[in-house]
């Protein structure tokens, strides 16, 4: 078994029997009297991931305090909204699989994907509702304010090649880190009452999202589909800047910065080759991990003002497993 | 001045002053970091209507009680899921131009005009959350959920030549008929304690949805791009069976059906001119315009367990101009 697969494991054991119950919740409020939309709900279920946000929300909650019912509610309600993000995302990249499946766009069509997606964010702020007070219902709100605001600032910035990486990490804390973040401050605060812990894991949750981001952009530059199971190369196909080019463009001679700028401008499916010996020319790599492994050390600190249990120590780990993708 | 122009008039005489404050509430929910994400937001408040959705929720409130605050965020709410659906709907239909307005996805790309719909989704659901309690963000949550079950039932069934008025009216009933009814039962509901004045406005409200659907549906075959401002047509180019096809489908001698079927499942620029012999021949602008006053004759119906007020009698009046399209 991998240390990945050990971690998966300890999850599985704490909060398992949670999960499950965050996937119950999930599947009732996606039941629909059209059949057709009950099939597209069905389907969408087999690409879902690891559900590291739930978990995230499960796991805060259990080191912050006491894990309730409201937990595993907001679990499904976090969760709806990240495949909202997903189905959409896959119409913007025109991706076939996800997961090793055929994405909703490829199995049906875009505008399925699209109306589906919407489906998703609407019944995730109807789940929401279902709670005592508008608390989480504002937080969310905002949370997918941002997510939606970061997307847009990407689409926008497709194709700039002058991007910088200031740009690029405020994107990344929008289109992803903040519903991480979101995730561990409603895990916390439901938990317990102490403002200071709240806030701790929000950040935490937001490095660790930061550092997850990282990863992802390197896997869709260098990983394997076989591998990932989902459609790779998107972010150069679409001209989406992302770290390990924005660093490399930054530290390239003029001489290779052209050659690179000349490759990114008329993406072609070897690109991604060919600037390989460029990463390694500048040592790119290293960078970009060493960037990612900041995010990590930051999340890790967060952890302190928690007493030892469990959970605490799955987030911990959690912090050396991210940019490995072990999610 | 027409009876159109004068009943705008009347509108503008009662609630007009709140509706500037919904419009304010509206854009400043908006407001953006990013200035693309602002010029987005900017674009699609010039292609917005007449804010029927506000103006039933701002009126039903006034002539069941009290017209609150809360009333007009809740305008704002509703008038920015309705945008959200426009900005989605036009992707999927390829419309270009919205009461004379480039759409978003002409004026930018389809990738902005999903995510620019998510981000007013979110926006919606955040801005509801300003209320005290969860109430109205159930509501919201439930009725957006109905809107698009009742779109992704529409995409289901394009190119059903078999569709059944049954279908037909679930599919409007959903996709818009259900967020005027919302529009209505909150406009009631936050303005009086009497259950029976709230279901009769949210019936009200329904049943001019059907009946404004019905004329909408009616426009798309027959209306003049000039006049109305929108693309038109998209529904026999999408194969979206509508209720004049769906009638004449089902009255014609078995020969006409037959030819009928044959432009339909093929169609061309001059489909629509090559059917309206068929629709005089069968008589089916009658029929249809029969079912809508059936709809806005319940409507009017629904109004009578309130006192009179100018209110009162301007959402009586609505019901002779919605389907002459005065919205």
């Amino acid at each position: 078994m991998s240390s990945a697969q050990a971690l998966l494991a300890k999850v599985e054991e704490l909060v398992g029997a949670d999960l499950q119950e965050v996937e119950q919740i999930f599947h009732t409020e996606l039941k629909s009297w059209h059949p057709y939309v009950a099939d597209v709900a069905a389907h969408s279920a087999r690409f879902r991931g690891k559900r590291l946000r739930p978990t995230l929300l499960l796991l805060t909650a259990a080191a912050a305090g006491k894990l309730t019912h409201d937990h595993k509610v907001l679990g499904a309600v976090i969760e709806m909204i990240h495949t909202a993000t997903l189905v959409h995302d896959d119409v913007l990249d025109e991706s076939d699989i996800r997961r090793h499946v055929a994405t909703v766009n490829a199995r049906w069509n875009n505008e399925t994907s699209i109306l589906f997606g919407d489906y998703l964010f609407t019944h995730a702020f109807h789940l929401a509702s279902e709670l005592e007070s508008t608390f989480a219902c504002r937080l969310i709100g905002r949370a997918t304010n941002l997510v939606c605001e970061g997307e847009l600032a990407q689409i926008h910035e497709r194709g700039n090649l002058d991007l910088t990486e200031e740009t690029y990490f405020k994107i990344i804390e929008g289109k992803t880190a903040e519903l991480c973040a979101v995730a561990c401050q409603l895990g916390a605060h439901f938990a317990c009452s102490d403002p200071n812990i709240v806030e701790s894991l929000t950040e935490y949750g937001r490095c660790l999202g930061i550092a997850f981001q990282i990863a992802d952009d390197l896997l869709d530059l260098q990983g394997s589909e076989e591998q990932t199971g989902k459609s790779l190369g998107t972010d150069l196909q679409k001209q989406k800047l992302t770290l390990p080019i924005i660093h490399l463009l930054q530290q390239a001679s003029p001489e290779d910065a052209a050659q690179i700028r000349e490759l990114l401008a008329n993406p072609q499916p070897d690109t991604s080759a060919k600037l390989e010996e460029f990463f390694e020319q500048y040592d790119v790599l290293n960078y970009v991990l060493g960037r990612a492994s900041e995010y990590t050390a930051l999340a890790r600190k967060q952890l302190e003002c928690l007493p030892d249990s469990p959970a605490r120590r799955i987030l911990e780990e959690f912090t050396e497993f991210v940019t490995q993708r072990a999610f």
